[in-house]
This record gives structure tokens, sequence and C-alpha cells, in this order.
């Protein structure tokens, strides 16, 4: 497995009523993301404490690379059901399912 | 590699002037988790944006590895120059260096 030095998690809070669509959209996920170079491996994390957020988890080669999925096509390709829900929550005008927070990190020992 | 269907995370929060001495403990670390049996891998993680938690990255075959570990002796000898560091502290009537919350997650999605 090629080194992971990068590691980017995106913290998400989901409505209670959204969590079973949220897990097969990840669960069907499309694997855009790992078609880019300089990706290694992603998880997806279910927290054992109702309330916690799930952790969206992907592993790259360098911040560079992380950086280049983030602009990509394959981005708004991978992610197009989950901002679909989002945008029809809105147009609709309620409150969106799920709240997402990215975080980026350097990984200094194993 | 084992499967990796088990993930904790422990959020440390450090005092500013002991972050030097928090990532010198890991870089150095005993390495007494790798023998725990059960255990896959490990990351620490620094936040690329100041202020940001650390991460430590614990994966596991699954949550009773995780468990055993926390409760093992090798647990105390592995941490035990940071919680001497945290005893220190206290003892001297000084503010913990560091904070740190635990928490786990399954593994849904990869």
């Amino acid at each position: 497995m090629p080194e992971k030095n990068f590691v980017a998690v995106n913290y998400i809070d989901c409505k209670p009523e959204y969590r079973q669509r949220f897990e097969e959209l990840f669960g069907s996920r499309a694997k855009q993301i790992d078609t880019m170079p300089g990706f290694v491996e992603m998880q997806v994390l279910r927290p054992t404490k109702e309330g916690d957020s799930y952790l969206i988890v992907s592993h790259w080669q360098d911040e560079e690379s992380f950086k280049r999925w983030i602009k990509s096509e394959a981005f708004s390709e991978g992610h197009k059901r989950g901002f679909a829900d989002m945008a029809r929550a809105k147009a609709e005008g309620e409150e969106a399912p799920m709240k997402s927070d990215f975080k980026t990190y350097e990984v200094i020992a194993r």
C-alpha cells in the first residue's frame, strides 16, 4: 500500500430521520474518489454513541492529491445524490438533513 | 492486512507549550499497542489548522480487541510518560497540559 501522509476527515451530523439514507448513500458510493491519483483508502465511520458525528476519513499520499480531488469533476459526480438531497431540503424551506465540517491532518507518527 | 472493523479516535487538545513534548512522546512511542491481539494499525494526526485537536486513530479487528487494550497492563505501560506529565501538573496545581476525549466507531463502508 502506498504511503499515507495526509488525512482528511469530514465530520457529519445527520438529522435522525436522514441517517438511514446517509448510510445507504455511502454504502452504494460511486467510488469516484478511488480513481484519483494519490488516493490511498477511505472509511466511513458510524459513531457507537448516539449523537456523535459520523466520520468520513480519506487517506492520501499528500495534501496536493486531496486538493485536486476537492476541485475535481469526480468530486461533484461522486456527491451528486447527497448534494441533491441538500438542495431539495433548501428548496422546500427545510433545515439541511446533514451538516459537515472538513478538517485535515498530517500523519506525524504510526 | 487484517480486516479493520472498529476504530477508536482519541481527540487531544494540547496546551501550546506542550505540543512539542506531545509529538515527541508519540514519535518515540513504546509500541505497546502493537503487541495487542486484534490491533491492526494506528496513526497520529496533527491538525493543519491551529487550534484543532490532534487525533490518535487506532484501527482494530473488532470492539472486543480495543476493550482488552484499554484494560491491559500494556495500556498503562504505553502511556506512562504522558500520564506522569499529567500527574506532575496536577501535583503542582497547574492546568492539565492536554485534554483527551475518546470516541469509538464502526466501519460501515470503505
